[in-house]
């Protein structure tokens, strides 16, 4: 079943609203969400609906939140996000790296007191209509262990750079610095397809084929996968996330991370105020003219994309190419949910006294 | 047979300096090139004394450069290093930005015009004496495919980030975007045994086990290693690294980087001067006070380095860990040179008329 971008964005607006968000804030959060369900990123999109509104239901998100700025230079700035939606935190933050930029050449922002952001490159990409360049960071409840480690320490954590190009489409990396995703291993797991070694480890902190090993005791591993093949670099890059969004805010960091499903509780012990955050703008002319600097981006995305593509490959791809063109269908096409998460919409839908969204074929 | 540092030093700088490098220039080239051997880094140090002298005599490095800012703004600059050496530019470069984030709270500096310029770990410690995060990223000779490609596009590009503590020492981030750098391959070849699958690849694209593939047209990959365990995202990481050095300054980018070795030619088209670096210093109390963050750190470092270890491990350690360890050993017992690198300081010694270094045991 496809549903319009128009509906869904429509449906979650409203809900955010009955929620008491204000509107403008509800428009917002709905447009980040979407945004991911548009581009192909289905685990960020409206799947997660259900689990902002039971964190809401819990208390540990406000719908009315007193966004401020607690610290500031010309170039930086730290933001409390008082326990508000991440989906609106973020780019409210992403707008003040963006000014800090307009002025002082770059603007950088790490938030504390938010929670989960949505997709890392919506923010990110929020610079490149600027003529910046933008970066997006955040750290996220705790599921990875470092190398040489059994424990889970640090989130997925997440980073986007957006570059602009001139005739050509923006150059958009959004990754999360393990070797995969949770939803990997849930997908696998669900074929009753063993994983391949490398991509997650059990509790003793061994190579696992397991796809429910996370679930009993194991834990994610760092891009990398293993030392052989360099988690290390996977795990500084984690840390990296964690420590700019983190301890640079006064945000929880590394295991006190508090968790994005409402059934687990935050540490009775926490180290900061909610999770982190972390946001760059750099102006492109504040580096050399931005025309210039674009043009060279065409000609850097158009020898890579004609290089020589491997054996058995079609093409080289830039960052950002496989969500556009997610994007371009679905936008004329419609989203795809799975049976689960239209049924969690048609519950919303009761609690909140809402029309269930209606699917275009 | 091992070397003090003060005289692999001395050395260094004296031939530096008969290479017509100013006297300042000629001690802080020597500098950052032995903290790379003191530090267990040897592909990065003396090693390397040779490959700069070639270059030196081909006329691709000048040894009495005019390194000057040709655009800047409160928080950023873009810095020509007029062809000198990158071990002297780099420095310079890192101290531009850390005057700037002085004043502006950060400091982000682009250099062209410069070549190979050490370790990247050792610029990124110049901004932690001062209580800032220090940030170094280098392009470098392409050798690595992207994802689905076959020809080598990018340089092993390294990165390094390093954040002050305050009882516990520095964290510090230093490493390749590419699975291993080319070293391991030789060690293997040398040693005759064969690659893991996902370190290489052949010159069609294909993952090889021959230490000898990228020797034969094949390449390094990126992190990750193979489409299934993320190389996309190695992918992403040195694209970012060379469009910020090398794009924002106005540098070669991506195949048309000049390469450290003197017998290959850089290209006769080329897009840009010379190779390209990115140096970033964000002072802590831009954030928050310093010391609050320092602390915080040192439970970050304490909770990571106290916890249960997978099995068969020792300890997870904190990046900067084994480097710091190595130096320590280093600094008392001397650091280890293999045979064919004290043949080339002799080689040094006489076309330069200087006193061969002599071992201390």
């Amino acid at each position: 079943m496809n549903y319009s971008h128009h509906t869904l964005k429509d449906f979650t607006a409203k809900l955010f609203l009955k929620m008491g968000c204000p509107e403008d804030q509800s428009l917002l959060a709905a447009e980040v969400l979407i945004d991911a369900d548009l581009k192909g990123i289905d685990s960020h999109g409206i799947a997660r609906l259900p689990g902002y509104v039971r964190l809401w239901e819990k208390g540990r998100i406000v719908s009315n939140p007193n966004i401020e700025i607690v610290h500031e230079t010309p170039s930086t700035a730290v933001i409390d996000g008082d326990s508000g939606l991440g989906l609106v935190v973020a780019p409210e933050a992403m707008k003040v790296a963006i000014e800090k930029a307009k002025t002082a050449g770059t603007g950088w922002v790490s938030v504390r007191n938010s929670n989960h952001y949505g997709t890392a490159g919506y923010h990110a990409m929020m610079a490149v209509e600027n003529d910046m360049i933008g970066i997006s960071m955040t750290n996220a409840s705790p599921l990875v262990a470092p190398t040489f480690g059994a424990e889970r320490l640090l989130g997925t954590n997440p980073m986007a750079v957006a570059i602009p190009a001139l005739s050509q489409p923006p150059f958009l990396a959004d990754f999360a610095t393990t070797t995969v995703a949770n939803g990997k291993l849930e997908i696998n797991k669900r074929k009753g397809l063993p994983i391949p070694k490398g991509w997650a480890q059990d509790q003793h902190g061994n190579p696992s084929t397991d796809a429910s090993c996370v679930e009993h005791g194991g834990a994610l591993v760092p891009l990398g996968g293993t030392r052989e093949f360099g988690s290390h670099k996977g795990y500084c890059l984690g840390s990296i996330v964690d420590i700019f969004s983190a301890v640079f805010s006064g945000a929880n960091y590394g295991p006190w991370v508090p968790p994005f499903v409402s059934f687990l509780e935050p540490s009775s012990d926490p180290v900061g105020k909610g999770i982190g955050h972390f946001f760059g703008a750099m102006r492109i002319d504040a580096f050399r003219p931005a025309e210039e600097f674009k043009s060279e981006m065409d000609r850097w995305i158009t020898r890579f994309r004609n290089s020589k593509p491997a054996k058995g490959e079609q093409q080289v791809l830039i960052p950002g190419d496989p969500e556009r063109t997610t994007y371009e269908v679905r936008k004329y096409n419609g989203i795809p949910l799975l049976p689960a998460v239209v049924d969690s919409l048609a519950t919303l839908s009761e609690k909140f006294d809402l029309e269930i969204p209606e699917p275009i074929r």
